[in-house]
């Protein structure tokens, strides 16, 4: 026997003794199976399907024949949905090893999400009509659609964001990391944003996921709405560690806010670049060396 | 009938009257349909093949055999091309709903930017040296063409550019945005970029639609060449809202240059994370913090 | 002939002729081909489904059969290996044209290579770890795995780096660069990295070739570790051009740290946005405006 | 130039010389395109999906969703069968050159089609039974939807035979000659066949387009049942060439039957390899050697 | 709403009317799944892909590492076979609803049937000798595994004959109809054949499934080993139905052996064409037609 | 260790025991690679495509391009064709090991086979015709192109026929028995056929390898032009072994032509299941049973 069979040997018997290590945490011990992430993320694909048909679909859609394909794409992401959500409610489940009921309440979670749908799709509608109103180059909403990634960003976080309020561990997130990976914009399927939003470039923001965003926000690339690490002790998890941006809040490109208790009043501009952690009153316009002009920023 | 069912038909309908109301934005009205993105982006690949074919085509090319690989790769491009061409215009098209001319338009439109590539090839071929010269880890082009994300999306900018110049709506914009969502570098189809033009890095790097490069521009990651917003009303589109960077000026990471009236003069150095919106004369170097050295930087 | 075929046929000759230009950069005029950018990453595929398979295979492995399971996978590694590599080090290669010993290098190569990979698969677990205690917002590791784009930068800069100490070209860089698009940090695959580290939110994060990191490290997104330029000359390859951070040191969102002799002490923090030029002696705090918090963050 | 290029560019211009001759009969004329032969068997295969849904369909079907999982599988087959038998009459149709309603009679066409699927079922549903009493090796109805090529052939032929009867070109043939490479039986869209029919073995077996088979029918493989060609002249096309098979027939292995006035009567047993061209009146036993026994066969 | 939407909704309706109706035969009533076509299929390229690595498999194998190769694809093979075969069992269980141990046999079952494909590699190592002997025209033994269709027949049989002596249900005749549709040659599972088998041509021939066949039989297309039935009542399933073919025998092409009490004597030659019903003693030359000629036949 | 690994481990050791056994014919002992099936049928594939572009290609083709695309098409089957041919000339070749020429060989016999398309294309326009002629129910060439199997028999044999002319080995016989596969009809590449050749129905037809076809001869499924096999010795491979068919001869279903020095003269008729071993003069029509009709056939 040469020496590469004995290297491949060695090998073999080093990583199968690590896959059965019980001290090596990368080795998942529970019995059931993990969510498939590739799944999921058909999943995604076809919410934004059902979203925006004229867009997504290749063939044109005849009126009196729209229910059959909408219903069709349903009854798919439901059989889907229902699986992955008890896989993802299995593996996150801890206790006794016996799980009883976490099929029927997939089943439920399922539905409940398919039921928000029409709700999300008008909440689309505002951000897209913001997407218009805030990007001079603006051309059509089917540019927004089709090109824009802070919407595609907004998008992705509104439909996790429906199946995070529901308790569904870990599908969310798989969501929104790729919307992240796509867009570079890593908002938190745990954030509350209202609507009417919209994240101009899109590349390096970051939203917490304890951030509360009002109506007409605007943000431009780089900004992160983050935690503020207290002095000693970590931050305690389920408390509000990320900020609050109230209504009509303009943030220009690279400006960092942090700490749960900071908030952005009503109507302020903070500057491209400036670095927050105090509460500003509503009204004000933060910049960060230029005290002559009343407000600056990045768009690009 | 079950629960199931019953949230599922109330789904279905809410969702197909969604698509019929005149009044959400998100339906797109207009009979003909909208490009599709994916044949967009095999449009962009096939551009990339003919630019640098021994690093992406599988197999080797016989001399004389060549014209014929590049006469068909070039045949179907140009089928392509008008379709998605067409698509485009007649979308973006406003007025009587007839549109009698458009497809004579986007036949000549693609054969104008099939003579173009030679050219791309040649402005290429000194971006590619640029990034030689401008990376002291670089080994060769071949490296620069495989590996550097900035090299990346110069490439697709410049192809790009030609169809935004020859008037090509959304196209040039679908092109650009999977560059940026591929290197978090977004450059606007509608910039003006001169000759040996290199990005070190590329993450988070803006540049905005009216900019205007010169020769021998090398840009760090993060860096934005955005807009300064006017303190009333808004950016007027097609005036000019971002800087000109004149020759041989560098800019390091996160520097922000903003405005139309903005000119970064010859030769000059703009240090990392600078904050710009104001003219620099020619062969200055601008410093965020440290007076004692004479140009500073981020490459990484 | 119409104006069309015209076209066509100019463009195809133009293009010709630059192809067989020996002065045009942009050909690979060596004879033999290039690596093949899908098959190695491919191979960097492969090794992750050998590094976490329960996360990564869709089937579950019975304990008994996983050794021929990891042994398939293994020796159709080390055959694209043994290729790509064999490539990789031709296509380098400068001398008088014959290259008598690449192939059994490359096998050498491909078989040192396997042999490190049960190491890599112990440093992750400790990566992991950190994540875990690091991120106040993770649930588990299989959620680490399966969604955080930092332990994503990680684990493709822990095999990449073990191609590049054996000198292998081009490959290593090719799998950076595809963690880079996807997850916006870039990790030259030379840095060397001690174990425990974790990068959270990852967008926008540089870390240059001649950085040495210590144990325990934590960075967030928008994080330069980088060069810094001296006042004459050009930067010499081969020297230490990045900054050192040792043990236990945390650098917040945006902070730049330059040069190869700046030294980030012990147990230090760096401010968010800090600009970081000269060494900073163990247990120091560094802070950009406000001075009377101990240590701040961009913990999004 | 060398010999190679040459000889290309020789071959190139002698077949686009020949691709414009109109002497060429291979050169489809016409403008309008010709149906697409994958498309069309996509189309098969989904009304395949819809009448065996347990056989075919991956996923299990909850009873209250189902009318949505047909109505979209429905709603697609509409899309597809519009475009193609639009594509196939236009094809055939001769004359002016203008077309107007060929659209409308597609879009009618395909729901007629649509409204026959039910009743398609039910003939199948008889002809699963007459392959369970007529093959002792069956063992459930599901190893004949799954395995049995006579059960397969018959089923393409009585889709295809609904697009027969409402006058649609091409496409029906299309569909049986993809079940006669797959089976070997070659059944024209054309035969009348009634229910409870049964192939056993399919290879070899013909069918010709006048020929009409009664209820309860076997046939074995190789049997021909086709067209007796006159002393003089050709076959008008038209009028009946093939022979009348009356209720409860058993036909042999490799029995040959001939003739449009040739009518095998009620409950004949036709032997293996006879040679059949003269009416069979009802209830005879025709054998090809051996007169002692009363029935023989090649029931594999 | 028009007549299509009409049509559409009745077509749904009775469909799933069909479905849910406990009389139509067409519907699997069992809640296990059916085994699944295209996995069964993959079984029997993995096998294949066993037997013959050097056809089938794309890259060329190291000795020292093909354990590694083989024993990858013998775990993903048992993986999917044991899945298969509880399916498999499960369907065609009968009785009261509960199966506690099929998947314990389908384990057991999977690893018999890998313990004997050497010696099914014995075999087929012998039937390709056969093969070579008895074609003139065949060059070589790698010509007879790529391309004789005789061959892909009885590979596929002996793979599906161990399935079948297992008592598995239903895999074994979907992967021998999987040749008849390919090759044209349909040798049921169950049949019993002896080493050095050979059918020339192939096409049409079918192999029943009691026959039994000896040593070095060849047999040229169009042969059939069928049943005969009996004067009245039906052939009782299990009893011997199909001849019994002795050494050394050869049948030529088309024809016909019927009869479980039929046996072809030791070195026999069976005339193309000819119709055998009673036994042939050894050493006989049976001929249709020229009783000049010793011995004929359709070698094409 | 179960039973189940020491089964797998057991397994394993005895195939690869077996794949190193010299004496085990299975096993392709030349180092040189053998041709890639799917290569082969892919070059089949391309070279349809030249023939047919407007049946084959999905996009319609303008005019003034058509000669990119057809020299785009040519120079990748050439690149694919020099690789595989020279593939197959080493794999025969016989000899002390070293094989200075065959890619040399192997480019001639790829541009020489290139050289006869044209011609090929040619020969098919009459074979179409011929179709035309021959079938009462063929309504157009395009159907005969789309749906007729013998169309597809006798496409596939002249393109196969021409590189075995050149003396390539192995590549024409992959190539027809994917024809024998799909269609049921075995044309041994070897054969010589005149133009304006028809087989209608296809199935179970043979044409061995020395036979020789004139003009305008029509055949019916399951005749068989054989060899016939000599009281005592074998075939003596290169002899001529199978018949010759004059022209304008038809011979109908199921009939048995064989012997190298049967010939069939100008304008016979050879009737249904007839068995023919002996020279029949030209003008004659053979019957099987009835005397009385001065010709008969099985025109499906």
């Amino acid at each position: 026997v040469g020496t590469g069979p004995k290297i491949l040997k060695k090998t073999v018997d080093q990583l199968c003794e690590s896959y059965n290590d019980p001290d090596v945490n990368l080795n998942h011990l529970k019995e059931s199976g993990l969510p498939n992430q590739q799944i999921v993320l058909d999943i995604l694909a076809g919410v934004k399907d059902l979203l925006f048909p004229d867009h997504r679909l290749a063939h044109s859609i005849r009126k009196g024949e729209t229910p059959y394909l909408v219903g069709g794409i349903l009854e798919k992401l439901h059989e889907d949905l229902r699986h992955q959500i008890c896989l993802a409610r299995n593996f996150t489940w801890q206790g006794d090893g016996s799980c009883p009921d976490n099929s029927g309440q997939a089943e439920l979670d399922g539905l409940t999400f398919i039921g928000k749908l029409p709700g999300v799709r008008q909440m689309l509608t505002l951000d897209a009509e913001a997407a218009m109103a805030g990007d001079p180059a603006a051309i059509s909403v089917d540019e927004i659609i089709l090109c824009y990634p802070g919407f595609e960003a907004i998008t992705t976080f509104r439909i996790a964001h429906e199946l995070h309020l529901l308790g569904v561990p870990l599908l969310p997130r798989v969501m929104t990391e790729s919307a992240h990976n796509q867009t570079g914009t890593d908002i938190h399927p745990g954030a509350t944003i209202d609507e009417s939003f919209f994240i101009d470039h899109a590349t390096g923001v970051v939203i917490g996921e304890t951030t509360i965003i009002g109506k007409r926000v605007k943000l431009y690339q780089g900004v992160t709405l983050g935690g503020l690490r207290p002095h000693k002790g970590q931050a305690i998890k389920g408390t509000k560690r990320h900020p609050t941006i109230e209504d009509d809040v303009v943030i220009f490109a690279g400006a960092t806010v942090l700490g749960g208790e900071t908030v952005i009043g009503r109507g302020s501009k903070i500057g491209g670049s400036c670095w927050i952690t105090k509460p500003i009153p509503p009204g004000t316009t933060v910049m960060l060396n230029d005290p002559k002009m009343t407000y600056t920023g990045g768009e690009g």
